[in-house]
C-alpha cells in the first residue's frame, strides 16, 4: 500500500523506483512542443495570485467545473480570482480519477510544497500560501527549478518574433526557440483566410497577388523562423489531405478565396492538400521536424464558442478515418525524397494502432526513429493514454527510439507532467521485469529511461544548441 | 487466492472489499433503464419453473448454445423446458470467462442458495431446487429481496399504460415508471409506419392526417406518460441524425411514407432528424432525460429473423462513425437551448473513448453531470466493458457524476448485474489507493461509491418519488 | 521476481505454471495456417547459417532494422549475410519490449540452447553456435523437434501442387495440406488478373473464354487441392465484399478485364462480391473452412515496393469500415445455406470488439464454434494482441470452443510462438482463478487449454488424417 502522491507515486515495484530516481528524475526537461506565451517568456512574467498562474487559462480545469455543475461565471466569468479559485476547490473533490486530480496535487506540492488536498475547506490556506510562494516564483524562476534545457513554443507565420528574439538576447538558461504553425494557411474560402494572408504579407514584407507571391511569403516566414532557430513545425488538423492537386488548381482556388468567392468543400481539401506538401519540402528542405496533431474536432460547441471563444474547452474527439490520406501522404513525400523527420500524434485511442504501426512503412535512412509516433495528447495526456502510446510503440515499433513527452501546455505550472510521464515509463519497464518479460539489467534498461526522458529529443531535433 | 464466487468475488484487497461491504451493498437499487414486462410486474408473476424465468427470453445464453452447437430446437424451438434446460446446462461449462458464466452462478446464488456448479451433472437436482424456490419467489418477492426502489420499464407511445396503472395503484413499494421509447415514429417509408401511425392515432385519441397532428398526437403521448410518472425518454440508433430538414420537408415526406409511395434513405434521414429535434424539445420542456442507445447492428441474421423474430440474439456491434452527427445534434440543441439532461450509450468500444469526451462539450448550467456517458451496455456489459466505461469517464470527465448501471435487462433474474457492477466499481477504485493514486480517505471513496451505486441517480432524474 | 526468460516465462501463478506445464506444453503444435514455402518442406532444406533460417525473410526484423536507422543494405540489400546478421544483432538491444525481443531470445533459446542476450557483442560467437547447430537442423528436424502435427501452407490455385504430392509421398510423420489462397481472383482491371487467368487456365487445364469458363478452371483448382488434402481457403482482402452482382454483370466485367478495358471501382467490388460468394459456395460443398484476413493496408509505400518488392515490410494497419459489408456477406450465405465454418481475422485492434460479437449472430447448426473468431494476427500477434482477442472472445463468445494459434510465419523459426501463445493463454486462465472469477478445478480448465492448444482445432478442421 503506497500512501497517496507518495515520493513512489506510480512506481509499483524496485526496479521502478531505482529506474525512476536513478535515470529518468536527473534528466533536464527538454520540451520540444508547448503552448507557452513567447510574451511571458520574455518578460519573465510574475503571477499575481494562484488563479493567474494555475486557472486563467486551463481548458482541462473548465471542463471538470462545468460537468459539476458549475455555473460559467466562475469559470471563464465576471467572477473575481478568489470566487473562481474556490469554485475550482470545491470542484476538485469530484475530480477524483481525472488526471487534474493527480496533476493539481503534485503542481501544489512541486511548486509550492503544498501537501494537503485541496478542497472547500483547505482552500483559503492554500490560496495564501502559494501566493505568497508566487511572490518569488518568476517564470525563469520556474524553469530553473524545474531543470527545463529547451522549450519549443508555438506560433503564428504572421507572428514577428520579436519576444524570442528577446528571449534569445536575455540571460535566461533554457533555449527558448519557435514552432511553426501555418494552420490558417490551409483555410482558403474563410473570411478569415485574406485577413491572416493580408498579416502575413507584412509579416514576410512580400506583395502578396496570387498563389505564387502567397507561397514566397510563406517561404520567407520559414525562413526567419529558421534563423531565429526554428526546427519544428506543426499541424493541427481533423485528418491528413493527400487529394492531387495541380499547381495550375491551388492557383485558381487561391484566387476565388482571396475574391471572396465560395470555395467547395472538395476545393478546400484539394487546396490543403497542395499546401501540405509545400510545407512537407519546406521541412524537408530545412532539416525540420514536422508534427502532425490529428484527429480532433473542434469548436463542436458553436453556443459556447459564440459566447467564449476557441479553446474554451469545447473541443472532442473526432472518428474521422485517418489511414488512407495519411498513408498517401507520407507516400508522396517519399517517393519524391522529400520526407522530413515527423511526429504523428493521434487523439482517438481507436486510432493508437494504426498509427503506431504506419510509422513503420516510412522508416529509413540513417536516422533512427525518423518517424516518430508522438505522445499520449490532449485528451489522451494521462496515464492510461500514455500507457496506451507506449505499448502501441513498443509492440509494432522501437519505443528506445521514442523522443518523449510534452506538456502541450498554454500554463507554466505544467512542468510536473513530465514527471508524471517519466514515472509511467518506468511503472512499465519495471512491471515488465518482475514478471519476467525484460532482462534486470541496469545498463540496458537505463539506457532505455535516459535517452527516452531526454537524450533521444536531444539528438532528434537538431536544435541550434550545444549542450 | 480468492475462490470463485466468494463473498470477496472481484475485490482484490481490503480497501476495495471495505468500499463494497460498506458503501456498495446497502444501497438500494435504482434501475432506471430495463426491459422488464409491466404486464409481469402489474399481475405479480409466478414462475413455472427455472426455464420460464431464466431461459425463456434470455438471448446472452441462446448466443452461448447456438455457439456451442445446440440445435435450435433446444433454443428457441419446441423442446420441453427441462430439455432446454439440460441443453442450457450441458453448455455452461463452456461459457468459461463469459459474463454468463459468472451471472448464471450468481443468480443461481443469490435467488435460490445453490452454489454448485451447473452442468449437465448437477443439472436435475439445481432444476428441483430453483423450481422449488420459485413456488413463493413472485415477482414482488423478487423486488423486495433485491431491494428494488425504482424501475422505468421501456415503452411504446403507443402503449396504453394500463399495466403501468394498475402498478402505481398497487401495495407494490418499488416505483415503477414507464419509458418512452419511439423508436418507430422515425421509420417512414418502412411498411409498419403506417399501422404504427393508426395504433398512435388510437391511443392518443388524434385524428392524425399529416405530420402536424401526427406531432400532436406524439405529445399526446408524452404527457400522458408525463402524468403516469415517466421522465425518462430512449431512442436506439445505429448512430445519431443532425440532417437539416425544414418541417416543410418533414411534413411532405411524412406524407409520401402515409400514401405508401417510397422514402429515399436522405429522405429517411431527414425525417429521423427532424423527429430527433422534436423529441428532444419535448424532453426538455418537461425535464426529461434523454436516453440514445448508439451503435448496434440489429438484425443481420435476416433468415433467422424470419425464423425466429427480432431481438432473438442476431443483433451485433456496428462500426458506424458515431460523432460527426452526434456533436451535430447537440449543438443544434444547445443553440436553441433545448437540450435537455441526456445519457449516450456506445456499444462499440471503439467509440468508448470519443463518446466519454464528447460529453464534456455540452456540460453547463447549474446541474452537475447534466451530459453523462452511460454505463456499459448490453455487449459490452461485462467487467472489461464496465471498467472501460469507468476508465473513460474518470480520464475526461466526472465519475463522482455518474449516475450508475442499470441491468437493461428482460429478466427478473438480473439483478445481481448491479452487484457485480459495484464490485467491479470498488476493486478499481480500491486497486487505485493499493496504487498511491487516490487518497486511501474512507469518508471521499466512501460517497464516490455511495453516489454512484444510489444517490446521483435518485437526484438526477427527478422522478416523482418522496424517499 | 521472475528472471528473464525463465522456465516460467510469463507465468505469473501457480495455477498458470501448471496449466501450462501439465496441459498446455505437452499439446503437438496443430499449424492450420503458415506461410512456409512447400518446396522447403518438399526437398528438407537446410540453411546454410543462422541469416538463412532467420532474417532473409523476416519482415518484423526488417521493420525493426529500418526503425534503427540501418541502411536498406544490411536489411534487403547486397551485404554479405554476417554483415546482415550483425547490423540485427547490433537492432536487437533496441527492440526492448517489441515482441521480436521475446520471439528472438525465445527462438535462440529453443532451437540452439542458445541463452545469451544478442548484441553486438554477443553476435560472432552466436553466429558460429546457431550455425554449429543448423549442419543438423534440417526442415524435417524441426518439425520433429517441435511435435508438428499438422501444417497447413498458403498457396494459389495456379500452383501445381507438385511440392505437395512430395511431401505427401515422403516419410515426414508431420502432415502438410495446401490451403486455397485464391486473392488473385478478384484483381480483374489489374494488369496481373490478364496473366493470372492464363496461369489459371494451365494448371487447370480449362480453355477460359469468359466467366463461365473462369469459374470452371477454378472449381478445377478446388477439386485438385481437395484431392491434395486442402481443408481450408483463405482471403486477404482490405475489408469483405457483399455488393449486388448478377452473373450477367459479373460476365460483362470479366469480359472487360481480360480485353485490357478500363473496370471502375465499382465494377471491382461487384465482381469481387460475385467472387467471393463463389469461393464461399465450392467451400461449403467440400466442407472446407474458410478464412478472411481482414483490415490490412498493403504496400502503402510504393517507393519501396518499387525497390524492393512486396511483402517487404511496408504493410500496415488499415482503419476500413468492416461489419456492413461482412455482415451482408455472412447474410447472404446464411439465407442460401451456403455459410461454411469461416473464421474471422482482423489486425486492427479497433475491429477486435465488433468481429468477436459478429461471430455469434452465425453460429448454428450442430458444429460447436462454426464460425471463429481468429487468433491475434500479423502487428496483433504478440502478448496484447493474443490477450486482447482471447478477452473479446471470451467476454462474447465460447472461448472454449476457440481453434487456437498459427504462426502465420514464413519462417521455421517460429514455432516459439504456439509455446508463447500457450504461456499468455495459461496465465490469463491462471490470473482469473487467482482473482476467484474462474474456478480451480483442474479438470476444468485442464480440459479448456488442451482443447483450445490442440483438440479443437483437429476436431474443428476436418483434415484427412487419422491421428
Amino acid at each position: 500500500m503506497t500512501s497517496f502522491l507518495s515520493e513512489d507515486f506510480l512506481l509499483s515495484n524496485d526496479v521502478a523506483r531505482r529506474l525512476y530516481h536513478e535515470h529518468a528524475a536527473p534528466q533536464p526537461i527538454f520540451d520540444y512542443h508547448c503552448h507557452l506565451p513567447p510574451k511571458d517568456l520574455a518578460e519573465n512574467r510574475q503571477f499575481a495570485d494562484l488563479f493567474e498562474i494555475w486557472l486563467e487559462g486551463d481548458h482541462y480545469k473548465w471542463r471538470a467545473m462545468r460537468a459539476n455543475g458549475i455555473p460559467e461565471k466562475y469559470i471563464t466569468g465576471h467572477a473575481a480570482p478568489y470566487e473562481k479559485f474556490l469554485a475550482w476547490a470545491r470542484t476538485v473533490p469530484y475530480t477524483l480519477r481525472n488526471p487534474v486530480y493527480h496533476w493539481s496535487h503534485l503542481e501544489l506540492q512541486r511548486y509550492f510544497g503544498i501537501n494537503d488536498l485541496l478542497d472547500e475547506n483547505s482552500a483559503p490556506k492554500i490560496w495564501e500560501r502559494a501566493n505568497a510562494a508566487l511572490a518569488s516564483l518568476t517564470v525563469h524562476e520556474i524553469l530553473k527549478k524545474f531543470h527545463v534545457q529547451v522549450i519549443c513554443t508555438t506560433d503564428d507565420p504572421v507572428d514577428d518574433l520579436r519576444h524570442h528574439q528577446a528571449i534569445a538576447k536575455s540571460s535566461l538558461p533554457t533555449r527558448v526557440f519557435p514552432a511553426f504553425r501555418p494552420d490558417k494557411a490551409l483555410n482558403v474560402g474563410q473570411p478569415e483566410f485574406v485577413s491572416w494572408t493580408a498579416g502575413l504579407a507584412k509579416a514576410a514584407n512580400v506583395d502578396i497577388r496570387n498563389l505564387s507571391t502567397f507561397l514566397d511569403a510563406i517561404r520567407k516566414r520559414h525562413d526567419d523562423f529558421h534563423a531565429t532557430g526554428c526546427r519544428l513545425s506543426d499541424h493541427g488538423l481533423d485528418h491528413c489531405f493527400a487529394t492531387p492537386c495541380s499547381d495550375q488548381i491551388a492557383a485558381a482556388i487561391f484566387v476565388k478565396g482571396q475574391q471572396g468567392k465560395p470555395v467547395t468543400n472538395e476545393e478546400r481539401t484539394q487546396f490543403a492538400s497542395f499546401m501540405m506538401l509545400f510545407f512537407a519540402r519546406l521541412d524537408a528542405e530545412r532539416g525540420w521536424t514536422k508534427q502532425l496533431h490529428l484527429g480532433a474536432r473542434r469548436n463542436v460547441n458553436s453556443a459556447a464558442q459564440r459566447r467564449i471563444g476557441a479553446d474554451a474547452g469545447y473541443d472532442t474527439v473526432g472518428d474521422f478515418p485517418q489511414i488512407a490520406s495519411l498513408s498517401a501522404y507520407l507516400d508522396i513525400l517519399s517517393r519524391e525524397n522529400t520526407l522530413p523527420r515527423m511526429i504523428l500524434y493521434n487523439v482517438n485511442p481507436s486510432d493508437t494502432f494504426s498509427f503506431a504501426t504506419l510509422i513503420g512503412c516510412f522508416q529509413g535512412g540513417d536516422q533512427p526513429g525518423k518517424i516518430q509516433y508522438g505522445s499520449g495528447w490532449w485528451f489522451l495526456d494521462q496515464k492510461e493514454g500514455i500507457t496506451a502510446q507506449i505499448n502501441a510503440l513498443s509492440n509494432v515499433g522501437l519505443l528506445s527510439r521514442f523522443v518523449g513527452m510534452v506538456t502541450d501546455s498554454r500554463s507554466f505550472m505544467s512542468y510536473p507532467r513530465h514527471e508524471y510521464f517519466r514515472r509511467v515509463l518506468c511503472d512499465i519497464v519495471g512491471q515488465d521485469v518482475s514478471r519476467g518479460e525484460l532482462p534486470n539489467d541496469d545498463r540496458l534498461l537505463g539506457r532505455l529511461i535516459q535517452d527516452i526522458c531526454y537524450r533521444n529529443a536531444k539528438e532528434y531535433f537538431r536544435l541550434p544548441i550545444s549542450v
